[in-house]
């Protein structure tokens, strides 16, 4: 995969001998992300807007009872046929090399065979997600999948939860937890559900109004802000400033929507959360010269690794250095240790080191 | 006081029934902040660059012995005689109407009855300081005014630190703490000094060499970037952005510095320092439908305090509304409780209290 010839909104990127059209940008209902194949076209999965008061934004919002669903932290793909092949897409539209090498681990790929027009949207997450730091705590190692969404090739419309729920159970299909369906009255027991997800360190829900105009909406809870804040602190001056602010408001507005004042452990907590990662940066400079995190995932072909390394280096642009560790046998798969470089951060506490002043 | 003509990189600005020149950014020797009035040049307050490594900084920057004084979290005025008045400027080169009226409770201006042509460089600050949040702590009331630097009209350099003092010892001039003379070697002394100006809650110093180039730097202390973190949570998103990382940033090189692990007392106070705003300002929100700080001030004479407002409107722009409070008789003086809105986060607030969707 390379990128090639821009044409206004799309773009053509190579995939072995074949080459595909990949929206960068939204073009009506050509949503970014939407990648063509021929004939086949996966639409870009939509993004769900974030709601932080539920009472206001549920009378606001949904005119029907609706599913809550986990919110996973992961990242997102698109999973289709495309000949004897199954794809994934990253949210982007690009081909995800990782998930490609392994599919058939994370599901049971049949489903394709008695259904090859269908598109799985899934998260996939764990502690060896490659593509950022953070994993649900209920995943111990490697990674997993959950299916939150079914499409089909060709159209933007989901399938409604009564077809998805049909098709998971019957192709035995890891999905998402649905934590079933709720009025918009039941507004109590949707603050107990978040408030014991927020306790387990999980990331929060999706709503998913039953109709067919299929409202949506995300609420997360306050100690996922708190994990996000955690996994990037290093990632201090490389990020959109506003990744720590919005965070924080998210926390400070889910405790008043929880009518908590913020509890001792979570202020200290977000305290650490900042400063130990940064602190750690700051001597990893001191000691090394450069501030980095590595990440590690595994394969099963050395080659798809390589590709993959490739895909990141790629997609990282001039923003992060990507730089290979390792790529060693263990047990059944190629495992893969590599570096994300901040370079924001280390260039500035090179200057710094090196005696700079800082006029701000 | 009014704004007027812009000409280039100046303009004009009334002032009672005159005007002088302004200059709104750099121009060589110009610096913003410059004013002129007339024949006489009050020459713009230069930037001083920021070290966030001791040992390094100081062997890049220093080539002969210098002074530490102490930095005071307050506002920037230079103070000068024209006329029969002492116009205080502040670092913009705007008239402050406030420290005009206050000013001979904040020195014995007589030095200018016998020094016309002195430019006092001065930092005023206190709870009372009616331009920002935070006061040093060892001021219990109202403002008070610190010396640290003096200039004469029509020149750009500072008298040396022998004239100063001699200058300061003579009128019996407030001035910032002078720490002594330190060698570039005497690391260990200044990190014991900034401890205890840590410890004291305190914001930093300012080195400046005993030296005809007169080099200077800037450095403050851990605990000062909390103070600024907390001065300004409820500000979170009306603030450039970097404001909170940079201050983080400048904690954990601090805490670096000092070979310090962060604290539990301190990564909790960090936690507080930025929780506890937000959230007074989301009750805030929810309560009046508006996120706010009241300040308040004294003043001589009534129609100060209202030209004071004026000029507060007017410097702020469209990005923090000004909104009287009171204005009263207190003891001998015009009480002025004002309150400063925060417009970008009363107003986000507002879609999220209505219940909007936010795509982010």
């Amino acid at each position: 995969m390379a990128k090639g010839q821009i044409l206004g909104k799309t773009e053509t990127v190579s995939l072995g001998q074949e080459s595909y059209l990949r929206y960068r940008e939204d073009e009506g209902q050509f949503l970014r992300g939407t990648a063509v194949f021929g004939e086949r076209t996966i639409f870009g999965y939509p993004k769900i807007g974030r709601i932080l008061n539920l009472a206001n934004s549920i009378k606001e919002h949904f005119l029907a009872p609706f599913w809550l669903e986990e919110k996973i932290d992961g990242y997102n793909v698109r999973l289709f046929r495309l000949g004897d092949e199954i794809v994934a897409l990253s949210r982007g539209g690009y081909v995800c090399h990782f998930t490609m090498d392994r599919i058939e681990d994370l599901l049971d790929t049949s489903i394709f065979a008695a259904e090859p027009d269908l598109v799985l949207c899934a998260e996939i997450a764990g502690p060896d997600n490659p593509y950022h730091i953070g994993s649900p705590p209920f995943i111990r190692q490697d990674v997993r999948l959950f299916v939150f969404d079914i499409m089909r090739v060709n159209e933007t419309r989901f399938l409604s939860q009564q077809e998805k729920i049909a098709l998971l159970d019957r192709y035995h299909l890891p999905a998402v937890e649905n934590f079933g369906r709720f009025t918009p009255g039941e507004l109590d027991e949707m603050q107990t559900l978040l408030a014991r997800l927020n306790e387990e360190g999980r990331e929060g829900v999706v709503l998913k109004e039953d109709s067919v105009s299929n409202r949506r909406a995300k609420y997360v809870t306050g100690n996922s802000c708190l994990a996000d804040i955690q996994a990037r602190a290093r990632d201090l001056l490389d990020l959109p400033e506003e990744y720590f602010t919005s965070r924080v408001l998210r926390l400070g507005l889910y405790l008043h929507d929880q009518g908590q004042s913020p509890p001792e452990a979570m202020v200290c907590q977000l305290g650490h959360a900042i400063l130990d990662g940064l602190v750690a940066g700051i001597h990893q400079y001191h000691r090394e010269h450069k501030v980095y995190h590595t990440y590690q995932c595994r394969f099963h072909q050395r080659d798809n690794a390589l590709r993959f390394l490739e895909q990141l280096r790629r997609e990282a642009g001039h923003q992060v250095q990507i730089s290979q560790r390792a790529l060693q046998r263990m047990d059944d798969y190629w495992l893969l240790k590599f570096d994300r470089i901040y370079p924001v951060l280390t260039g500035f506490l090179g200057k710094l080191f090196g005696g700079s002043l800082v006029f701000d």
